[in-house]
């Protein structure tokens, strides 16, 4: 297998150093539009001869095409942010290779009931391009980072190994996650966090298909595993609640993220006070995006990880029948920041959500999961998944609720 | 009386109209170093021949004692923001008149420990240059709109008239006011409200003397009069904290603004983001402010006076013995903005602000208030002050607690 993986700052570049203790593949090639980003990146792996560093614009499609001829790849990954999903998977398909993302292509609220109906989902515009891939049979697999991704296989492994019936699915991300020196410092971008907060929330249900709540609906304490304890979740858009449905048989799937009650506090005030807005506004006569400045104004989370302390987790909360019986179990990944640092040297957010396509990409080039068309981590066997997850050195846990 | 007024924003534009509909001046130039802005103000007056309009840089000390020396002013009335305090003060003292503001000079926070100990106080500046202007002969009247002013005035005229002894004089702001069609639109200048609410609160204390505490200590729900009803307020550096006790008795004198629990929380997550700093960071190469841009983001409070409703109640409460007996007392000031928009075309907070000065000039010009150096309003009799105020239009109500 030969990659092309676009896209190379926090999550890339762990990547890199996760992948450069695999032999499934042959080469892979770094391409980032910073090129010192990109050879960083693959400074970063030892170096690991298989590991070269290009330059390229992601929104380019022809410059990503001919790279990919250049390199003679056969794959792609995306590491960049979702804005650049669509060139890339297109850059990809004229190519005539795979493709892997850790998004899906970006959403955009109903025009007039943005808070009852869809508008273009997460994902709409990959899934309509579906019967081109399978024609030409290709591979693109979509989502498969840590949420979506590996929350997708843990939903497809209850279905197959622990329900007979499933009543609800849901999604929950939380960490308790702290960073010395700074009052409120995310441990991810504020910009994705706004984007995803503040946009409707997505809920399926087998009766109503997709639809959309006001942001931060349904508030819940969820109780994470392994120290993290209690933490507030809310309804937030995400990929999953988009792909379990169209694989995993569910009354209901939902997605929350465990903001906690002060993260979700800020989001409501910079909503309220139009920071959140992409839209410019006039300061001594220039235009500046006042989200631009929020995320100007706090630190780097990428270069915080010698300062966080603690644990962050994703995981998936199931609840339906097994033989008759009730059940409800937890399927979660749990990721120590102090283990990632001293194993990895990633923070541990970034390292959860890089591991994972590593894990897909191998399991591709051994012709373990295989496949064509548009596809989500959960058309595909998760046990493969789980047992090579825990082998590259990262178990996952179960618990019974 | 020939007045120099500096400054035709909201306040400067209200005093104009304000003082046109009164006899006890012979002109009044209004100064702006945007020339529209000042024929704005003129023009607002009627127009009123005792006005004309004229261009300064108010931090030009020597173009403002020029302008005094053309119109041959006897009194300049400082209607900018904080930072044009000292140099206007200086250029009146240069050209021998007199010298009135709504602010004093600013504060800076003790180096080592801002929420113990003051640094250099508000007013410390202008006190400091007490002793030349009595050697002159001018009065410098500082902190005389509405608060400081009428609060300091209420001080005064309790201890003359209401109280034997006085345990503590608490100035106590508060509103009801809403702007229709924004979620959160402040009704006075955010960057002056971060300003105000984010450095240290000031305390006098007869044993300690002054101090300072952490930002928004002491919350209390104090009810306001006239239906505005309880709002929570908390300690805010401001003026009358410093000037009350050199002039009035009392074990303990504070200032709350009752700012409200969404506003509280406002600032405070503004300045746990780090969006209230003034320091600029970087965005697409380019330099910003992030007070600014949160500024900019909101509405202009000056242009909201048509969407608002509501009332602003402007007081001192004041807790002592009479007669041997304990007492409690408010005094206060209500503007309902129905009716300062209905009668003068200007927003209640601002007009509020604006007709006070315009009561002690006049108070000056016809000899009531008569003083050397640098006083504040609490310097002289009340009585007189109170009953002009009523005169104007605007009458103050006292509450027995």
């Amino acid at each position: 297998m030969r990659i092309l993986l676009v896209g190379a700052g926090g999550v890339g570049s762990a990547i890199a150093k996760i992948a450069a203790r695999r032999s499934f593949f042959e080469a892979m090639v770094v391409a980032d539009c910073d090129p010192v980003r990109a050879r960083d990146a693959v400074a970063g792996t030892g170096p690991d001869p298989r590991f070269t560093a290009a330059r390229v614009d992601a929104s380019d499609r022809s410059a990503v095409t001919a790279l990919l001829a250049e390199h003679r790849c056969d794959v792609l990954l995306n590491a960049t942010d979702p804005r650049f999903v669509m060139p890339l998977f297109d850059a990809a398909f004229t190519a005539g290779v795979d493709y892997l993302d850790m998004a899906m292509s970006l959403s955009r609220p109903h025009p007039d009931r943005p808070y009852q109906e869809c508008g273009v989902k997460l994902g709409d515009e990959q899934f309509d391009r579906s019967a081109d891939w399978e024609r030409a049979g290709r591979l693109a697999l979509g989502g498969v980072g840590v949420e979506p991704g590996l929350s997708d296989v843990f939903a497809r492994y209850a279905a197959d190994e622990l329900f007979d019936e499933i009543e609800e699915i849901g999604v929950r991300d939380g960490a308790n996650l702290t960073v010395d020196g700074y009052d409120f410092a995310p441990s991810f971008s504020i910009w994705t966090t706004i984007e995803e907060c503040l946009n409707p929330p997505v809920v399926w249900e087998k009766d109503r298909g997709w639809f959309t709540t006001e942001p931060f609906s349904e508030p819940e304490v969820f109780d994470f595993p392994e120290g993290i304890g209690p933490v507030e979740c809310v309804n937030v858009e995400h990929e999953e609640v988009l792909l379990i449905p169209r694989w995993v048989g569910a009354e209901r799937v939902t997605f929350k993220y465990g903001l906690g009650d002060e993260f979700i506090d800020v989001l409501k005030t910079l909503h309220k006070l139009g920071l959140d807005s992409t839209e410019t506004v006039t300061v001594r006569d220039r235009q500046v995006s006042p989200r631009d400045v929020v995320a100007a104004a706090l630190p780097d989370p990428a270069g915080l990880g010698e300062r966080m302390h603690g644990k962050t987790c994703a995981g998936t909360w199931v609840k339906g029948t097994k033989d008759g019986a009730p059940r409800e179990v937890y399927l979660y990944h749990v990721v120590d920041n102090q283990w990632s640092m001293a194993e990895y040297g990633s923070q541990a957010v970034v390292w959860q959500t890089a591991v994972n396509p590593v894990v897909a990409l191998e399991l591709r080039a051994t012709g373990v999961w295989q496949g064509t068309g548009v596809l989500g981590a959960e058309a595909f066997a998760p046990k493969p998944y789980l047992d090579l997850l825990t082998a590259y050195g990262s178990p996952w846990g179960l618990r019974e609720q």
